[in-house]
């Protein structure tokens, strides 16, 4: 197991092209968020922007957009009634987030159907959150996409079938390259399993152990997998700049909220992007 | 009368563990905020979820679900209609707040009285603002449970049945030892009556003489309650935090709002927590 | 006409009285926000939280109750169609703010009609805005009750029947003694007319002439004269506050928002209160 | 081509007169946000607010209303069913701003339609993303008014027919001349057409390429116009301030939202407005 280090970031955060326009930079559809859970999507579409995707749309249970707007006006959204132009915004999406605050009601389920039945090979899928343990519940087969799991370890349980004491290396590998997916094990110190092997976060501080952390990252990778075109980097940077924030944030906070690490992402990319 | 020093802050306040999750640090769930006074469940959110408690949820009106998850995507949130969802919530939760601008109509009896129903020897209830005269006015068999009383002196004598003026150290200890339960009984010095005797706050500005700083301590009471092992110290840091960071911004401020305080409880905690 | 120093305000701001509580600074209760202009009832009840009021409470379209409480959890709510509650609320109040975005539809004329119905001797009872519009075209009977109108000139000149190049000293200060109030006449210099002569301010900025700078002002005069006994000094101090902020601001930005003077107004109050 | 230097700033923003009010300033009626884009218009309405506009009223959909008033009370607003109203603030503006976040269904045809019905000669009308392609697909005459276009290379190749390799300075000023009207057209170094000549803008960066720097770009411009009596510069340095608050703020940030623009507008324009 490899261990992240610094180096991830100069080597993903490009510079960006001075000719280039918000289309450059990926559109990111987010879908979660129902009636109980709507902070978790209105904080991974936050994580979203401020990691620079070029243009976001939240879809999400119409009770959640006014607060969504309140805080993010830079997003989009579309209510979960709105199905035609659901499918359509999956199709037209570079990256799509589903499960931050999805629940696992008929509605949940519905959605993740459709996302898991219109999306193509070129795009990259990333499945968060309940839209795991409904996968895990279901006989359904993935789609040829480019697909990333953001489990913790119950929902990566549930998904593989191996028990958290067993979620060795060597076990949670194979499964990957069954799933063929990119798996984010969020722990203590994340791995992230890969087709090239899995790599270990080594960053991250107790001070982050509150709600919504994980929808934040999920967020965050949307963002990265959405500019930066070498997936696997693009997650690992993601996850690091997670947890290299938080850990700045907690030098003088006991407990460093989500929204706080997510108002701190555009400064931290600037000051790890590539050099000239 | 022993006075609350700030020794009770590294007593109470540990280093965080370094390989912990959001289970570690406590599920709260609090209970209030009617049509008319929803800031009083928000602002006692806010307090919990800065405080450090692990997960939060917010049982209120409806009408107050767009303004806590614009201040708040923190925390979930279950409007009062859910019932079966309600009791799966405070059957899960460690901490249990109920009151904050709850009201005294039908519905706020309701939720009192499930509560009441609902919990279990293990868990940690707070009992604050009108959920204390509700329970005055009835003749309810308290739940046995962890109890902790937040009233402000005209709630104490509904509840103790003791006059304003009559509201001493002995009979006040009568009457808690009759309850089983820890009282906090705030006013300009605030005194929190326990099982092993009663200690009085030192701290506390005029600045801070407006509405909303109850709600606001209840929250941080769920929130250390919720962390720290030892009930009676964690009310008491609690009480003590929240005078110490009003009399910090009093420093140069004529009033200070409750939700200037929240924001300042990571950094506080952070300063005043046991070294190494 | 004298003109309004800066020794208004340590002749009014008081130290606070180290045994006090939140009913010691006053009940406001804020009446005023349609469906179209929410936005100036929340200026304003925000504007008396900053000034350090006790008790704030706004009566307001069910439209702005979200968003009231997104900006200001502090304050307290109810909706126009609460009626018996209007009423009781209006009968505990030390200070009441009718007019703010109130609007001249039927609702707005009801709910000044019960402001002015219900209110006593003891009470101040703040006009602003459309509702001065509204008692300017109908024949109702003042109540004998603490008044202040805050016109700006083409309000006044409706109330009062002079018009705007008429509105001398004199004309105005005989109009007062007919209304038997205190009469802030808003313009590039504000006046302020009362029953021991006029007052004028020497503060202000054109970086202030932005929509809302009224409705925090009102908002202003509710909390001063909530807390400071002398209401005539109060209303001067709440006039000398607003400009005095604005100024300071405006040596740094071209435009000054209403909302940013409000955020000023804790520090400001503290920097010039009574010295020992 | 000429290039917009700095000298555009002190040239246009002029120091407000001492003895003015907020009608010196103008009224802004912006027209836009529908159920899906309302942070489109909540951002244009916000950037007119800090850019110094005197009176700003948004028209949009129902659905936006507690979001805008939550990030900005200094609006009023009228939702798009309140059709007698609406006509009445267009026709008493001095500036309409139609087509942030409007859309393309029969509400948002029916809005624009209206627009362009009912303004007059003295106006200025800024016509904005969709509402340009609406424009663009149907046959109707434009008004005699001060017309303003923002249209993307797309959106102008809808408008004007010239393909986007085609959209040479000489062809666009040619398509200009029959619109009669100022075409900002925006791209990574924007072009502005005027009956004058071409202006050309040499600021901007990369990490503006994110959602809703139009819409912020076309409430500025509604700020700008409203106050400076030469629209022609009025648009120019409403182009330079966005894209050098831009450049400033991107100095530490990797991307930069459009509401951090916004926030800047104040301080930006009092460092740069016209000396003694």
């Amino acid at each position: 197991m490899k261990k992240i280090t610094k180096a991830i970031l100069p080597n993903t955060i490009r510079q960006r092209p001075v000719d280039s326009y918000k289309g450059t930079y990926g559109r990111v559809v987010l879908i979660g968020g129902n009636r109980n859970f709507g902070g978790a999507i209105i904080m991974a579409s936050e994580a979203s922007v401020y990691s620079g995707a070029g243009l976001v749309t939240t879809i999400t249970d119409s009770a959640n957009q006014a607060s969504l707007h309140a805080r993010l006006p830079e997003a989009m959204v579309t209510d979960f009634s709105q199905h035609t132009q659901i499918t359509s915004l999956i199709q037209s999406a570079n990256v799509v987030v589903v499960g931050p605050g999805l629940g696992d009601d008929a509605n949940s389920i519905e959605q993740l159907k459709n996302v898991l039945a219109t999306v193509t090979p070129s795009q990259i899928v990333i499945i968060d959150g309940s839209a795991i343990s409904i996968l895990a519940s279901n006989n359904w087969n993935l789609p040829t996409t480019n697909l990333i799991f953001t489990p913790h370890q119950m929902e990566w349980q549930r998904l593989s079938g191996i028990k958290i004491a067993d979620q060795t290396e060597t076990a949670n590998q194979q499964i990957r390259n069954q799933l063929n997916a990119t798996v984010v094990l969020k722990s203590h110190r994340t791995e992230i399993y890969t087709e090239t092997g899995c790599f270990q976060n080594t960053l991250g501080t107790p001070a982050q152990a509150t709600g919504g952390m994980g929808d934040t990252l999920a967020g965050m990778i949307g963002g990265f997998t959405a500019q930066f075109a070498d997936t696997t980097n693009a997650v690992q940077a993601a996850v690091y700049t997670h947890s290299a924030i938080a850990e700045q944030l907690a030098r003088n906070q006991y407990v460093v909220l989500p929204t706080q690490i997510i108002h701190e992402i555009p400064k931290f990319m600037h000051e790890n992007q590539a050099s000239n």
